[in-house]
C-alpha cells in the first residue's frame, strides 16, 4: 500500500484489537529504489564463463541469425556483417561484436514524470515489472477467462497501488478492444492511472510510433529531449534457435533510435528451441542476446539496453515448459555470469507452471525469485501475477507475489548492529527468564521493527479457524478489492490528460495501427 | 521415492501415456550426500561478527546463565565457572569459553547401520531431518489433532521412503501412548521402520538411557564401541533469556558423555524472549549457545557438536511468532556467520507460521529454506512437515517439503560445461527455428536430463483442469497415501529386532521412565 493509513486500516479490519495502540509504521517508502547487496551466486567458473562467451561468438561468425527484417539486415550489412539475402542469414564477426558491445552503456536508469519514481536498473539496483503478455486473466470469483481493458486498468491501478512495483508491464490482452486500438488504449490507460514506468509491446512500427508519441506527450517533452534518456521499456524475444523475427527486429532499430530501453531476451527452453543442456541452452540464449544487442548498438550507438534471460526446461515426457525448476535457477545464476562478463545489466523472471495460485505457484515463484536476485538481477519481469507459463495474469497470484517482493525488499535492507543494536543494557535489565516485550529497547523500536506483512496469517489456530480457515490465496481475494476500491490515481497535469485523450481519439478516428506479424 | 521403479510408477499413473518411452532415471540417489556448493551469504562485517562474540562473551562473564540443574552447576564450578548457588547463575570467563570451545571437533558424521547412510553435517555437507516436537498431526482426510503412534510410525515410513531426507525426528507427539513409555516406542519405531539416523528428545536422564541402550542394540555394539562414535542426535533449547533447565542441562551432560550429537539451539524470538533487533537476539542466542557447548566440552572434551540457530521475530501486534519472515531470513545469514566464526557446524530450521498447507507455508517455508541453505547450514531441523509454528505436523506439508528439499539437492548438483555440454554441434544440426527434441545431443542425455517433479503438475490448464484442477496440496494427500502403501522396511538382522523388541517389554513392564520437568 502507498500510505501509512491504507496499510493500518487493511491490518486493522483483519485484527480489530488494539488497533491504534500498535499502528505499524510504513515501510514501503524504502521499496521504491532497490539495492541488492548480496555477492551474486556462480555455477560457472571464470574460464566457463568465458569460453561460453566464445562459443556463441563462434556461432555468430560460422552460422549466424536468420533475420526476417530486410530493413534489419541492410543494417547489419551496413556494419559489416556478412549477409545471405537468399537464405536470410546474418554473420557477425568477433570485432562487430566487440566495437557494438564497447557503446553499450553500463549503467541505465528509466524516468518517470515523478523524479522520485525514477527506477535505475543496473548495478546492485534492483526493478520489478508485473507480468506481460497473458492473454487471459483469472480471479478467484470470474475464474478464468480472456483479459479485458478493464483488467488491464485494473492490474495498472494495483501496480500503481504496490511501492514495490517500479515498471508497469502488458498485464492482461485487452480481447475486447479490436487489434488496431489496443496499443492505444493500453498505453492510456497506463499513463492516466499511475505514474510508474510504462511498457511497450514491440508489435510493429506503427504501434511502436503511436505509443511512444503519447509517452512523449505524458512527459511534455520535444522529441529531441525524449531520445535522449529512456522513459519506457519494450522486451524484444528472440524466435530461438537463432531467428529474429520482422517486428522483433525492427523493434530493436526503432527502439534504440528513440533512445528507449531494449531487453533483449532469448526464450531458450532446454530440450526444445535449445539444447537440452543448461550451458548449451545459455550459450545459446548469449549469442541470440549478442546478435540482438549489437543490432541495437549499430542502429545507434550508446542506446540503453539491457541482457535478458529465460532459459529452463521442458518435461522429457510431454514437451511441457517448466518454470521455477531446479534448473531454472541454476540457468538463471549462469545468465547472470553471462550479463556481468559483459558488463550489461541483467533482466529475469518470477515464472511458474501452475494452473493456479497454489503451493505450487508459491515455491515454484520463489525459486524464480531467489535464482534471479541471488544470481544479482537488476529487472524482474513477471514478478506479479504470471501463472500457467505465462498464459494467464491471475489477481490472487498478483497479491501473492506483492507479498514475496516486500519480503526480498526488506531481506535487501541492512542489519544494523550498533552497539545499541547488540542490546546488552537491554539484556541485563530484563534478566534471566524474563520478557522484552515492554522493555525500554523494545518500546523505542517495535513501530518499524519487523515487515508487516500483507498476505500472511499469523494467528494462532483457533483464531484462524473462527475466521473461516482461508488459505492465503482466499485472503488474497479481498486484498486485491480492497487495494483497487482504495486505489488513487496519482497527479497528472489535466492539461497534458487532455491531450493524451485527445491523441488516442484522432489515432482511433484515423483507424489506430495494426500489429506487424 | 528410493526407486526408479516406484518413480515411474507414481508418475505413470498421472500421465499414463508413453510411460515405457520415456522412463526418468532416479536421481535421488545423489540427494544421500548433499554439498552446498554455494559460498555463504553474510549480513554482518568480519568486525560487527568480531564484535557480537565479544559482546556474548559480556554477556556470560558479566551477567552469566541461569541454570537450574545442581549437577551441572557443580560441573560448571568444577571447571573453573563462578557459581552462585542462591541465584543459580553460572558466570564464564573468556578464557574458560576460549579453552573449551578449541576442544570442540569441526567435522561430525553421523553413523547409521548401513554405512551409505552415515550423514556428514560439517564443512560444505547438510542433512535433513523432519520436523521435530509437534503435539499435533493433520492431514487433509482426518484434519488436525492430536498425534497418535500410527501418526509417528508413518512419519518414519515417509521419512525412510525419500533419500533426501537423512535423519529422523520427533515428527508428532504420540499422545496415545502413555509418557513413560512414549520415549521407548518412539524409539523403536524409529529403529525398526528406517535405517536413518534416529532423534532423542532430551527429557531427563532416565528416558535418554533408555533409548541410548535401544539404539546401541540396534548397532550391535559393546558400550565403549557405542561412545566413540555419534549415533543419534539431541536438540538442546535454551529458555531464552539466559536460562538452562534441568532436562536440557542434564541432557548436555549425558548426551556429551555418550558421545551423541548435541544441537545446542537457543529459541529467541526478537521481540519477546529476545531483544527486538536481530543483532541483539543473535548476541542473546550466541551467549546462550556458547554456555550450553561449554558445558558439554567440560563434561567431555571433544564431544560433538553443533551450533543451533532459531531466531525469528514476533508480530509487534499480537506477540504471535512468525517464521519465514524477512527477519528470519537475516537472522538466518547473521547465525550462519556466528557459527562459521566459532568453526562449528550450523543447524537452522524449515518454518512457517501458516496454519494450513497453503501458498503461505509454501513461500514462508521457502524464505526459510533459502535462508539456511545460503547462510551455509549444515543440518535443517523441521525440513519436512512443519505447520502452524510448529504446533502441527502436516502430512501434506511433509510432501510439500519433500519437493522443496528435492529441488534444493537439484540445484546443488554441478553444472556441466564441457565443449559437448556448450553443443555447438546439435545447434548447427538443428538450425534456425528447428527444434531440438530430437536431435543425438538431446537423446542422448534427456532420461537423466532435469529433475522430475514429486508434486508440480506441468500440465496445461485444460489437461490439469479435466483432471479435477486439483491445487497442489490437493495431490500431496494421493502422493502421501502411495508412498506409505508402497513403503518397503529396511533390512534388520533378526537376531536386532528381537532383541530390541525384548529391551522394550522389558522396560514396559518395568513402568518405563517419566519425563523429568
Amino acid at each position: 500500500m502507498n500510505t501509512r493509513d491504507d496499510q493500518a486500516g487493511r491490518r486493522g479490519r483483519r485484527r480489530p484489537a488494539a488497533e491504534n495502540a500498535h499502528v505499524a509504521v510504513d515501510r514501503t517508502r524504502a521499496y521504491r529504489r532497490l539495492r541488492n547487496p548480496f555477492q551474486p551466486l556462480r555455477v560457472f567458473s571464470d574460464d566457463q564463463v568465458a569460453a561460453m562467451h566464445d562459443a556463441a561468438l563462434s556461432l555468430l561468425e560460422t552460422q549466424g541469425m536468420k533475420v526476417l527484417s530486410a530493413d534489419a539486415r541492410r543494417i547489419y550489412r551496413a556494419a559489416g556483417a556478412m549477409v545471405d539475402e537468399d537464405a536470410l542469414m546474418v554473420r557477425l564477426d568477433r570485432a562487430l561484436v566487440a566495437d557494438a558491445l564497447a557503446k553499450a552503456p553500463r549503467e541505465v536508469t528509466l524516468h518517470s514524470v515523478d523524479p522520485q519514481r525514477h527506477v535505475p536498473v543496473s548495478g546492485e539496483h534492483v526493478g520489478f515489472a508485473p507480468t506481460s503478455g497473458p492473454p487471459n486473466i483469472m480471479d478467484a470469483e470470474r475464474g478464468r477467462r480472456p483479459g479485458t481493458l478493464e483488467d488491464f486498468t485494473n492490474m495498472v491501478k494495483l501496480c500503481q497501488s504496490f511501492e514495490v512495483i517500479h515498471l508497469l508491464g502488458g498485464t492482461a490482452e485487452p480481447q475486447d478492444v479490436p487489434p488496431a486500438f489496443r496499443h492505444l488504449k493500453m498505453m492510456q490507460a497506463q499513463l492516466l492511472h499511475s505514474d510508474k514506468i510504462p511498457f511497450v509491446f514491440s508489435r510493429g512500427q506503427a504501434q511502436v510510433s503511436d505509443v511512444l508519441e503519447l509517452i512523449r506527450l505524458a512527459h511534455g517533452l520535444p522529441p529531441e529531449e525524449f531520445r535522449a534518456r529512456p522513459y519506457t521499456y519494450s522486451v524484444i524475444n528472440t524466435n530461438s534457435p537463432l531467428q529474429l523475427d520482422v517486428p522483433m527486429a525492427d523493434g530493436i532499430v526503432q527502439f534504440a533510435r528513440a533512445g528507449q530501453l531494449l531487453i533483449i531476451t532469448p526464450f531458450t527452453l532446454a530440450g526444445a528451441m535449445a539444447p537440452v543442456t543448461i550451458a548449451g541452452a545459455l550459450t545459446l540464449a548469449h549469442a541470440e542476446a549478442l546478435a540482438g544487442l549489437v543490432l541495437a548498438q549499430i542502429a545507434r550507438p550508446g542506446a540503453p539496453v539491457m541482457y535478458g534471460s529465460f532459459t529452463s526446461n521442458v518435461d522429457m515426457k510431454s514437451g511441457s515448459p517448466a518454470f521455477g525448476t531446479p534448473e531454472y535457477v541454476k540457468a538463471a545464476f549462469g545468465a547472470g555470469q553471462m550479463a556481468r562478463f559483459l558488463g550489461l545489466p541483467w533482466r529475469s523472471s518470477n515464472a511458474t507452471a501452475s494452473n493456479s495460485p497454489d503451493a505450487q505457484a508459491a515455491y515454484e515463484s520463489q525459486m524464480s525469485l531467489w535464482g534471479a536476485l541471488l544470481g544479482g538481477c537488476n529487472f524482474i519481469l513477471h514478478a506479479a501475477g504470471w501463472l500457467e507459463s505465462g498464459l494467464t495474469t491471475s489477481y490472487e497470484k498478483f497479491i501473492l507475489d506483492i507479498e514475496a517482493l516486500q519480503m526480498f525488499a526488506e531481506v535487501f535492507q541492512p542489519v544494523g548492529a550498533s552497539p545499541a543494536d547488540l542490546a546488552l543494557e537491554a539484556v541485563a535489565e530484563v534478566g534471566p527468564g524474563g520478557h522484552f516485550f515492554g522493555c525500554a529497547h523494545t518500546m523505542e523500536r517495535y513501530r518499524s521493527a519487523f515487515y508487516a506483512p500483507l498476505v500472511s496469517d499469523w494467528r494462532n489456530y483457533g483464531s484462524w479457524a473462527e475466521d473461516g480457515a482461508k488459505t492465503a490465496t482466499q485472503r488474497a481475494t479481498s486484498i486485491w478489492k480492497q487495494t483497487l476500491a482504495q486505489y488513487s490515481p496519482p497527479h497528472r497535469d489535466p492539461a497534458i490528460v487532455e491531450a493524451l485523450n485527445e491523441q488516442v481519439e484522432r489515432r482511433v478516428r484515423e483507424g489506430g495501427a495494426l500489429p506487424a506479424t
